[in-house]
């Protein structure tokens, strides 16, 4: 449980490449230095073919294309919400498990999409060059403008079959545009019971040794069949074993290794110890909640599970950068790359006041933090009803304006995605909706105080409790058609309903609004542009073979099957079945499902289940392929262990280690345990 | 809601008394200093006088006597828990109100009692004396034992109606040994609806203006009688108003001013974010426990109360020390320090070295932190039953050793105490106790881990919930008889014991007495060695006319009734009964009880009702007596404002209030609105 971030070297600021560090792009790849420590180096076709093999899916996660009939393999824990949703009273699938015996048995999952990335093109000097000599809310229009119009270029206006992002990497050091080929017809193939794929619960959960079958299969479609796929990735022939190359291809969602100390201390000083508060109370509430009954505890276990998940992945963040040492030394490492351009006059006028800039951006930042995340960051409205209520209010004002000109979300190549969402089948529960609703309320009415002048036009005389009863049980936002009717009806529409949710948001929006151009304009832009003349800075000092923060963007790393030493002990990389069932107890997390003490006999119990590689992952990369040099799926990526925390602020190659599911496991389990032999035969194995 | 802590002159430090800074003990009160800004000169009579007037009650809060037949005035906060215990399904007294129309009526709460400090002795020589030259584990003994001896002595063995305390002053700089009149039958009085104690509840705590009724009167008994009162306060014959000198009198918690940075580090870094996000997380799960029911809404409301004042000051704490420059400052100033020291040979030998060593220690807490909470300390296991059950298998091994080798809390001197707090006669509610026992040992196997060696031997193959059902279901220690016989049966009868509880701590209790050991031996003991030294080392560069961090022993403070300036307005400093009806909603915490609805049309809505002043308070000091140079009654401190909460770590007499009930508010509110009358005679009024 300890972590051994102590001696990090932060590598991120030097360019030679050490140990198996980086969320390397797709176009900037060390090949040579794989090829120099482990013998195989990657070309330009091996590079394409796993980038198209790989994938993203719409909830944050990663994947993998796994047949050539569109069969993408990702963890369950990336679909909970789907499986969730499919579930009901009387048939619990999270629970059960999910096996489509037949094509037709294939069931679609309404608000999940699939992105291939088929094409990166460099906008660096389109993006920048729109936004020169600008400052503030001048520069954060223009900037936003020419991501909106390259997008809608590259997709061809609002295309549901492609997607494009402006995508910022190296902070602002460079900008490409990344296209996606973007599947919308998902559904659901198979998923083991929730019991196994988190097995062990939030007490195993970023731990290692681990015993999870954390795995799920979607298949994408097209025109209603299965989507063929020119790229996919092979089953491997041979178990991998310690010390093997191992590749993994994913979307890291987000590091901050090469952000400013200023901004390391907005988040150590004063956004993680909110967020942990926040996300505390409300694992409390949602745990008791569970109580309430059977289904209430079934249809609140996606929330609940992502919720201790984020605790525990924001905790080991705060506990990182709480190491005086380890902050002492990005302290270390940022004035030695400003002494230098301090040194040189060209550099220091170009870009020696670009971290006093971001420091003075971060006090505003700090002054309106409560403000933002209540009003308008997701803090004060936790509710799938309220969401659509203020996405329709906006969407009013937004959509007759000209592309450029609207919130980035409302944007010609944004509206697949974001209808998909708004036109979503899946459930609402009242009593659940209620319940979150009134939790964020509550908590809003604490951060911003009672005399606010927002809490006043929110609350009236009402509280949190009675105002989001009332909000709930009069809102027709529930029924699918009332929602398109309000999108399709426009500013009219939206402007005569008398829903109570769209009511409340046609009244807030011009607040929730003034302080989110506070933040982008103040906050965000000041950011953006000191961060790009940061990133020059550091391209002139160190070279461009350095990699990006995770912002995720598609990303491969490198690295090998390997354990480590904790508290002196030595870490094995690789367990077994026979471990798991060792674990059992009997008792929730430790009980292991029926299926699988049912089938203990047959199966082979030194089989692999999961192992740890040093490939430089985060939050974002769960469902990542881990595939070898001949691009065979040998496991897949599910979790990191708990110095994998810290890896947010910079990489510890002695003990942090990526976790995943173990390719044998997978079809051992598939074949002898779920007689999935329909999935076993597709993936060739 | 801003804290503005920045500009703090950390004026303990400094030997000159500047504003109305301090905690002074009776026995170095700064009267001249009084004397020079007020014009009211303390004498000796008088501060004999306003300390026998005062007391402080078993819950950890403060008192004060008001008539000669034992009234004692204190806050509703601090007799909530008897409230509640005398309550039933049928009649809630928290939420009703209590008042005892005739002296018959009075209910003895049976866990509370009363101190009278009686006596002060300056035994410093004798404590440093017996532990002169030692180190560790030897100091710890020696020093323990010392205390144990001298409160001993004090109190004359195991003595009801006496009890002494060894106090620790200036972080080891001095030792006084307080011997109290101790009051063990305490009786309840009265106290007004939780609605108007707590008015504005979570959301107004540690605010200002404010409008709180929160007072409560309990009587001290002997001999089944009333007891006479030598000393006590009059009620004031006016209306205390704005700029008025106030002194308050009572026993402030704890105060950080004097620790060492490390010391603070540890509080900021490593200690808060764990009690944060463990008592939100609690929080969490109380308010939603409190869905369960009308009943358990009713026995769960103390905790919740609690839990959210916890919540927000140790918050308030987080972010003091957070506030980057705040920090840099108290660390320039323990440089100043320590240079002064280094600078002086003869210094330098004596105490050059106790800073490091401290720190060391702190490496050592860091480490063990938690394990000792956890196994040891107060996050393991929250149940009155797991308490009663740990404290009678240490009984039993305890009592039977020579006084000075106990442990501290089994010492001759504090038995009375303990058997009032085992043998008390409150209920008792299984569905509540296994509840918190099940969130606590979650925790508790969360926070070590589910390999760790205690886990495994607390748990087997059982679950947190699992097991604290089955404990709580099987125990007999719900029975006061079982409990009386455990403890008067001692080591043969807690052996033989088979009672779950009993027999779970017998195996605990030698791995939790092994965490203590090491955290007593190895910091504690060299915090308190090296404390010393730094003490000595203060008075010698800053002279003795400082005042010592707060212990939770008596206090003395002065000041004066003013406003402050909060995000560039003013507030005022008196709130009346007008404005508690402006804000009245209708809706909890805004809701007015019916009584007061009732009666608006008989009160006087320019009475004054919450005050703030400048009087240097801190947790503790809750319910201390307000009063004037006559030693007249003017308030009734309940709470500090948000500014107060980083008054742990530094006084800021700019914006640091306490907020107090205006006496005026209480007698107006007997007379009209509760028709006490009795009382309302009793205080002279």
């Amino acid at each position: 449980m300890r972590r051994a971030i102590l001696a990090l070297p932060l590598l991120a600021l030097a360019p030679a490449a050490h140990a198996d560090e980086g969320m390397w792009t797709y176009n900037n790849f060390p090949a040579a230095t794989v090829g120099k420590k482990y013998g195989f180096t990657p070309d330009a076709k091996w590079l394409d073919h796993v980038r198209l093999a790989s994938a993203r899916t719409g909830t944050g996660c990663s994947a993998s294309f796994v047949s050539a009939s569109g069969l993408v393999m990702t963890n369950h824990h990336c679909v909970h919400d789907c499986i969730e949703q499919l579930s009901t009273a009387q048939k619990d699938y999270v629970k059960s498990g999910f096996y489509a015996k037949t094509a037709g048995d294939e069931v679609k999952c309404s608000e999940l999409e699939i992105d291939q990335l088929t094409e990166i093109t460099d906008v660096t000097e389109k993006v920048t060059g729109a936004t020169k000599g600008l400052e503030g809310k001048a520069f954060a229009d223009a900037q936003k403008a020419i991501k909106s119009k390259l997008e809608k270029e590259c997709s061809g206006g609002a295309n549901e079959g492609v997607r494009c992002d402006v995508v910022n990497l190296y902070n602002g050091g460079r900008y490409d545009l990344y296209k996606y080929r973007r599947f919308h017809d998902v559904r659901l193939v198979f998923a083991p019971e929730f019991q196994i794929a988190f097995f062990g619960g939030d007490p195993d959960n970023f731990n290692f040794p681990r015993y999870d079958l954390d795995v799920s299969f979607v298949r994408v479609y097209e025109g209603g069949k299965p989507a063929a796929m020119d790229h996919y990735f092979k089953w491997s022939k041979k178990a991998a074993k310690e010390g093997d190359l191992t590749f993994t291809s994913g979307t890291p969602g987000r590091t901050s290794r090469l952000h400013t100390i200023s901004k390391l201390e907005t988040e150590r000083d004063f956004r993680m110890p909110r967020v942990l508060m926040y996300l505390s109370e409300y694992r409390g509430q949602l745990t008791e909640f569970q109580h309430r009954g059977a289904e209430q505890k079934r249809f609140s276990n996606a929330t609940l599970f992502y919720v201790e998940n984020a605790v525990k992945a924001y905790r080991g963040r705060l506990f990182a950068l709480n190491d005086k040492s380890f902050f002492s030394q990005k302290v270390g490492d940022e004035n030695a790359l400003r002494q230098k351009v301090l040194a040189d006059p060209k550099m220091r006028a170009a870009y020696g006041g670009a971290w006093e800039a971001i420091e003075k951006a971060q006090y505003e930042y700090r002054a309106i933090l409560d403000n933002y995340s209540y009003m308008e960051g997701n803090l004060g409205f936790r509710s799938e009803l309220a969401s659509f209520a203020r996405t329709l209010v906006r969407a009013a004002e937004e959509l007759p304006k000209p592309n450029e000109k609207r919130l980035r979300e409302y944007t010609e190549a944004k509206l697949p995605a974001l209808k998909q969402q708004l036109l979503t089948s899946a459930p609402i529960y009242d009593e659940f909706e209620t319940f979150t609703l009134t939790f964020s309320l509550t908590k809003l009415r604490e951060g911003l105080g009672a005399d606010h002048p927002f809490v006043k036009k929110l609350f009236g005389k009402e509280s949190p409790a009675t105002l989001a009863a009332r909000l709930i049980k009069g809102t027709t936002l529930k029924d699918i058609a009332s929602r398109k009717a309000l999108l399709e009806g426009g500013k009219k529409a939206v402007d005569a309903s008398t829903d109570p949710l769209i009511e409340l948001f046609r009244r807030l929006d011009g607040d929730q609004r003034a302080i989110r151009k506070r933040f982008e304009d103040n906050v965000e832009a000041v950011d953006t542009k000191n961060g790009e003349l940061i990133a020059k800075a550091r391209f002139e000092v160190y070279g461009t073979s350095i990699y990006p923060d995770a912002t995720g963007s598609h990303r491969l790393s490198f690295g090998s099957i390997k354990g480590y030493v904790e508290d002196g002990k030595t870490v094995k990389p690789i367990t077994t079945f026979a471990g798991a069932f060792d674990r059992h107890s009997g008792e929730d997390p430790f009980a292991l499902p029926a299926s699988w003490l049912a089938a203990k006999g047959k199966l082979d119990l030194s089989t692999p289940f999961n192992f740890a590689s040093t490939n430089d992952i985060i939050g974002g990369n769960s469902g990542s392929p881990v595939f070898n040099k001949d691009a065979e799926i040998v496991g897949l990526i599910f979790d990191g262990n708990i110095q994998s925390l810290g890896g947010d602020y910079g990489f510890d190659p002695a003990v942090n280690r990526a976790v995943s599911v173990h390719s044998a496991a997978l079809t051992e389990a598939l074949s002898k345990i779920y007689g999935a032999s329909r999935i076993v035969d597709e993936l060739g194995k």
